[in-house]
C-alpha cells in the first residue's frame, strides 16, 4: 500500500488505495515474469509462466476497468509487500545453480506472488460488496479466479515431477 | 529468503533455507502482533490477534523442532517478503484515523501475512515429503492448519460486521 497520505478516512478511500496497491503489484509482476520465464528450465513451468504473463496483462486491463467503473483515475501506489516478495524471487533466481532446484525455487517464488494477489483480491471483493459495488466485485473475481487457478497449477508442479527430479 | 549464498545446490539446501526464511518471518510477526492488538478496536479482532500471538509463539517452537529433527541449527535468514508485508501493515496502521476503517485495514494486513505463511508452509511440506521427511512435514502441517484457520476467521470478519460498521 505504501506512501499513505492521511486522507484514508472511509472504506471507499481504503478500497481505492488497495486497488492502487494491486494495480502497482500487477505491473511489477508483468515486469518480472520475463526474467522468471528465462530462468525456468522445465518446459511446463516455462509455458505456465508465459501463460500467466498474458493473464497478468489482461488482469491489469480489468483493474483499469474497475477504476473507470468506480470513477477514479487508474494509478498505482508503491507497495513494499510485492517489492519484497519479488526481491526474494530475484535473489533466489540468481543464487541457485542446479536447474531442477532452481525450478523448484521459482515455483515457490511464484506461489508467494500468487498468494499475495489472492489475499488482496479477496479483500477488495469483500469491500466492493460492502460498498454496494457488486459490479466491481464481479470484475475483480475474474482476476481472483485466475490467480487461484495458477496457484493450483503451481502446487501440482511442486508436488510432482519438478521436485522428484531435484531429489534424485 | 534473502542473503543467499551460492551454496544452495540441492533440494535439501533449499528446504533448510526456506525453513530459515519462515523462522525469521514468524519471529517478525510475533514482534509486530502486539502493535496490531493495540491498534484494533473491535473486541473480536483484538482477541483474535491475541490468540494468534500465542499460536505464533507455539509455531516458532514447532519450527525449532523441525530444525532439530533435520539436524541443523535453528536460525533465521533475512526475508524481504515479510519485511515488506509488515511495513505495509505498519504504514496503514499509522495512517487511518477512523476506528472501523482501521479495523478493516488491519484485517486485510493480517490476511496478507497469513497468506505468506500459508504459501511457505505449503512449499515446505511438499519439499519435506519429496526429501522423505514425512516427520518434518507432519509438524509443519500443524502450523499450516493453524494459519488456514486464522485466515478463515479473518475472512469471516472481513465479510461481516467490521466492514458493515465502516460502510454505515
Amino acid at each position: 500500500m505504501g506512501f499513505f497520505s492521511k486522507d484514508i478516512k472511509s472504506m471507499d478511500d481504503l478500497f481505492v488505495h488497495t486497488l492502487q496497491d494491486i494495480y502497482y503489484a500487477e505491473q511489477q509482476i508483468a515486469k518480472n515474469l520475463p526474467k522468471m520465464i528465462e530462468k525456468a528450465s522445465n518446459p511446463q513451468l516455462k509455458q505456465g509462466f508465459e501463460t500467466h504473463l498474458q493473464e497478468t496483462k489482461q488482469q491489469i486491463g480489468r483493474l483499469e476497468e474497475v477504476f473507470r467503473m468506480h470513477g477514479v483515475e487508474a494509478k498505482g501506489v508503491n507497495c513494499p509487500a510485492i517489492d519484497g516478495i519479488l526481491k526474494e524471487a530475484d535473489e533466489i533466481a540468481g543464487e541457485v545453480e542446479d536447474h531442477s532446484v532452481l525450478d523448484a525455487a521459482l515455483v515457490a517464488a511464484a506461489q508467494a506472488v500468487e498468494h499475495y494477489e489472492m489475499t488482496r483480491y479477496g479483500t477488495l471483493i469483500a469491500w466492493a460488496k460492502e460498498l454496494g459495488r457488486q459490479d466491481c466485485a464481479a470484475v475483480l473475481k475474474k482476476n481472483l479466479d485466475e490467480e487461484k487457478a495458477t496457484d493450483k497449477k503451481l502446487t501440482e508442479m511442486a508436488e510432482s515431477r519438478i521436485n522428484l527430479a531435484a531429489a534424485e
